[in-house]
């Protein structure tokens, strides 16, 4: 028996800034599992909203490995789900798990395998599960490669945190806090620098769109350097940064988000990262799997007993998709921007 | 005993390209040696002239942590010297050493320190002395950080050499072959396009004036991708470099000679270093200083077997070191720029 399914297909590509033109709300159905096929039906729970999705809405591939998504489909996100029937025995109705789904009411996922060919991950139900979005999830993951990986983060340093208020750059302020450093976070209002230092334990933080000059901003911020810069957003804000760099600086790249509506700017000084011996290195969570369960059992304890301040931003209705993610893209949100669909 | 010393004086700064107006010839002396000074009167053999010099010129800091040299001063370069008199037990009359001197027949070096502050470093005579100003020198122990310590370079790999037949570009390039790389080399005229490939042993190369879209040559010149950029010149080759990285490529930055003499260029495409999860990064030679012993272990036998081939192009005459340092920049000579004083 087929299921109606409600789905927001990706209809147009685009190289500026999103618009409710580049998706369409679809009434679809899903076809019913067939015997033998090892077919999983889930229903989605949570949808997460990343600034990865934007750049495969670009026509061509914007320096990643993963393709542009296609055109006429459902957008495929991460999601926390709940299988509503299992032709797998791996899973049964019930269970709960993490995958990469799509922006739709329902999901069929071909053979157990996700939309990135990893099978589904379940996941414990007592656990509140935005945080399997959220700091148990890719943006807290990718928050702990950034800073523990490739940072190399040490009690003392002083770190800079841009996008500090969306769900990277919140779980990254606070493992770099957890492990002594100083923290410092770029935002885009007075409302989100308050909740830095206020709620999440931040020792400063700055609103961008105020700030006139990012490279006396900087110097203010950080009269002793910097040593790890967890880059999310590029441009202009990382010129700045590195005009500011201690000797053996540390410049993890998660991403790069000021530059994904449009053609990118320049950086134009990357000559410091020779005179300051620093390194730069790009990274994506899904190259650091192998780490996955170190991650999770350092991260689990602290969310379960809330030493780590998790904040999310839960927008209601499939069909409201479209807005909550262009807004995810303006950072409208704080913390980890979802959609119950 | 005073002792006459024709040397060359920096006496204007400049963010252009340098003229022969940066500089002026001067018939100085040198001053007698006070007994219990410690200092040492020096007589260089062999001046060098590294593109890292030119930095040293801008009225500003370059992103480097040594200050701009001083105006109306002699120019600090590196040396191959022998000493004329000693007040220091460490040398004697007659000893070759390298260091930090000056761009000058004779350097007076207090207290037996040179101009970065390290100790006079004693060097055997029996090896051609030039190659401790190249293989053995400031270039190649660079060459060998990038490509061995930075690069880590493994047989089979992919390998591009930017500026490949300065001092070096060329060491690099063959300490990459050594390693069992494939290596192709950007050089600027097609004699040395030739050189590389016929005398030293590079996979391929091609003459970068000639050619119209450095990313359409890279695409050509590395079907396979690239797997380690060594980086000499920053700027528009950087940018084309990034177009093709490998999945965990790495880009040692030794300088952005490209970018030295003006505004430099913006790099637009950073985006790659996330997707290809690739890092970058910048190096001074004085910041590995401790493996240099391991270094040159490891070269001298070379050298002296010649199993790495050698290339220096010697300008005779104090008088002439502005031009041969303006030609270096401008990429005239091949191998290492020299001038014998």
């Amino acid at each position: 028996m087929a299921t109606p399914c409600k789905q927001i297909l990706l209809v147009k590509y685009s190289s500026e800034e999103l618009s409710d033109e580049n998706f369409e709300v679809s009434e679809g159905e899903i076809e019913a599992i067939q015997a033998g096929s090892g077919d999983v039906l889930i229903k989605n729970v949570l949808l997460s909203l990343d600034p990865w999705n934007r750049l495969c809405m670009h026509s061509t591939n914007q320096g990643l490995y993963f393709p542009p998504f296609s055109i006429g489909k459902p957008v495929p996100v991460l999601s926390v789900s709940r299988v509503i029937s299992s032709d797998n025995a791996d899973y049964k109705a019930g269970d709960f798990l993490t995958c990469l789904a799509t922006a739709s009411e329902y999901s069929l996922i071909r053979g157990g395998k996700d939309g990135a060919g990893f099978p589904l991950k379940k996941i414990d139900p007592n656990v509140p599960l935005e945080n399997y979005l959220s700091f148990l999830g890719l943006p807290g993951f990718t928050a702990w490669i950034g800073i523990v990986r490739i940072g190399e983060a040490k009690s003392g340093e002083q770190v800079f945190v841009s996008a500090a208020s969306g769900g990277v750059g919140l779980a990254a302020g606070q493992i770099a806090k957890m492990r002594g450093c100083r923290v410092v976070g770029s935002v885009s209002t007075d409302e989100k620098v308050r909740f830095l230092k206020e709620e999440f334990g931040f020792d400063d933080a700055f609103n961008y769109k105020k700030e006139k000059d990012w490279n006396a901003t900087l110097a203010r911020m950080f009269p002793n350097g910097i040593d790890i810069y967890f880059e999310n957003v590029g441009g202009k804000m990382l010129e700045a940064a590195l005009n500011h760099l201690n000797l053996h600086a540390r410049i993890p790249i998660s991403g790069m988000i000021s530059q994904y509506n449009k053609l990118a700017d320049g950086v134009r000084n990357l000559m410091n990262l020779v005179g300051r011996c620093a390194k730069m290195e790009g990274f994506l969570a899904y190259d650091h799997i192998t780490h996955y369960d170190e991650f999770v059992s350092e991260m689990l304890p602290l969310v379960a007993e809330s030493k780590i301040v998790s904040k999310h931003t839960i927008t209601k209705g499939i069909e409201n998709f479209p807005l909550a993610f262009i807004g995810m893209m303006r950072g409208e949100n704080i913390g980890k921007a979802l959609v119950d669909p």
